[in-house]
């Protein structure tokens, strides 16, 4: 964790203790390998709640369209269409104002059809549908399409169903890149995670990136980097009990649940776990312009350089 | 039903009083002919609901995605969407993890439109959209997409929506072989019993295949084989009394249901009897570790070689 602004390391124990609900003590701030025997669960509810209150934006009317969260899904391919649509409509029903997908021309119909309040992008590609020739352009162009939406999201979930195509996931790839020279917060899961397990160095280090596997996932993760430390990041396994961890604390939640299965589930919680971190930053700004918290450029400077939650 | 192994032979004793719901005797273990004659019905509603339960995951936090099943059905071209959106929604209403769809591309994003809960892929081809110099590659692409997942399920149905084209017919052929050789259950229903009918070779002798015809398909399957055993599978005949039987048993549901016969009510049946057929798997496999039974590896050698049921 050395090496980051103080800032940061709070905003992710912010992060840790409004999604462990627990209070987490932050004594430790040095990196540690990430130490199950240390886990902390339990807590005052009560506490919990003061936390959830504190950053659920308020419902009155002197706010604005975007205010309590935009969040982006990158996610969705010709076989899956379910789980984009579950994390992006899970963000607006936790209470994020705007919701977007960017997936491929085949799944947009569909996930438009799911429902009329998700902004659809029809802009990824798959190599099926590239020759090879086109790939260098069509890649620019995608990058070139998010870009433009990239500054107005305040989380971004990176792989509810995209899918294991090679030439979608190098383009996904370099918008985690731009996502992150953006400081854009980025929850990832599903086949995001199958790309970071290959390259570690979209996430690694990046302090505003939550990894959201599940047991198989957490495994494949570590049997592939366990003499590497995956630094500054937040990684949240979720199992019968979810275990959250910055690399220093670790909490644990184990409150009854569904206990069902079934296919879903996880893409539900990344989009809600965005904008559980999208959240924060509002309550932050809620005295900001509406005009340049829009942009989110005020907000991004904010958010990394000044040390905003040490009020909270 | 010689030749086949006891384990085999008691856990399609074990699925006919599963879905008959009483308690059939299981003395004589040689194949004989259809006794309609021996029908046995009635029974105690008690020794049912018992091995409901006994077969019934429990709902606690230990598991995971997928043990509860993993059904695929093989359905779905330009004309029928409907029969494999039944059959693969109602698996997961019953309670299944997940739930596939495999089916032309025409059929595919309207299947999807139906459900995102729904996985659907747009592998089969039909005639119409397919040269001739072309059948075979298009075939054997067919087939490498379907192996991909082929290890994973738990059972497929055959046969909701698949139309008649002969080219589409030849491939789901080569599919049912495929799902032979790896030991995967089968529910075959609406077209996929024309295929049947035309190619007995395709379940003959296969226990792990549940027949589930209407009046009119069991008669054009009587009429076309009456001369000929069709051993080894298990037929679920539907009408005013559900008929099943194994070829040795026989045994009768004639308990009040819808007295309507609108279309996709055999659709909801076959997705049904698949997660009833994999649900005995799941609870022997209750201690196996996820990532092996996750693949199916572990299931299919324990399924076919051992004795598993004999504990039931």
């Amino acid at each position: 964790m050395v090496g980051f602004s103080a800032a940061v390391i709070r905003r992710q124990q912010f992060l840790v203790r409004c999604l462990v609900g627990c209070n987490i003590s932050s004594k430790n701030l040095s990196y540690t390998t990430i130490k199950m025997q240390s886990v902390v669960s339990g807590g005052s509810p009560d506490f919990a709640i003061s936390i959830l209150r504190s950053i659920t934006p308020s419902l009155d009317s002197s706010r604005h369209k975007g205010q309590a969260g935009k969040i982006g899904v990158v996610g969705g391919c010709r076989e899956y269409t379910g789980a984009p649509y579950f994390s992006a409509i899970s963000a607006l029903k936790i209470g994020a104002d705007l919701s977007h997908v960017f997936c491929t021309k085949d799944a947009a119909a569909v996930i438009k059809s799911y429902s009329p309040e998700l902004i659809v992008h029809p802009i990824l590609e798959e190599s099926y549908s590239v020759r090879d020739e086109d790939k260098k352009s069509i890649s620019a162009k995608v990058i070139e399409e998010v870009d433009k939406w990239m500054g107005r999201f305040d989380c971004l979930v990176i792989g509810p169903g995209l899918g294991r195509d090679p030439f979608l996931l190098d383009c996904v790839s370099d918008i985690m890149k731009h996502a992150r020279q953006s400081n854009v917060p980025m929850v990832i899961d599903g086949d995001g995670l199958f790309l970071v397990t290959n390259c570690l160095e979209l996430v690694s280090g990046y302090p505003l990136a939550v990894l959201t596997p599940n047991v198989n996932e957490y495994k494949r993760l570590v049997q592939k980097f366990y003499k590497v430390k995956i630094g500054g990041v937040t990684i949240l396994r979720k199992g019968g009990s979810d275990f959250i961890s910055n690399g220093d604390l670790v909490g644990a939640v184990s409150a009854f649940g569904s206990p069902r299965r079934c296919g879903g589930q996880g893409d539900i919680l990344s989009g809600s776990v965005a904008v559980f971190i999208s959240w924060p930053v509002s309550v932050l700004l809620n005295g900001a312009e509406p005009e340049s918290y829009g942009y989110g450029v005020h907000r991004r400077v904010c958010f990394v350089e000044k040390s905003c939650f040490a009020c909270i």
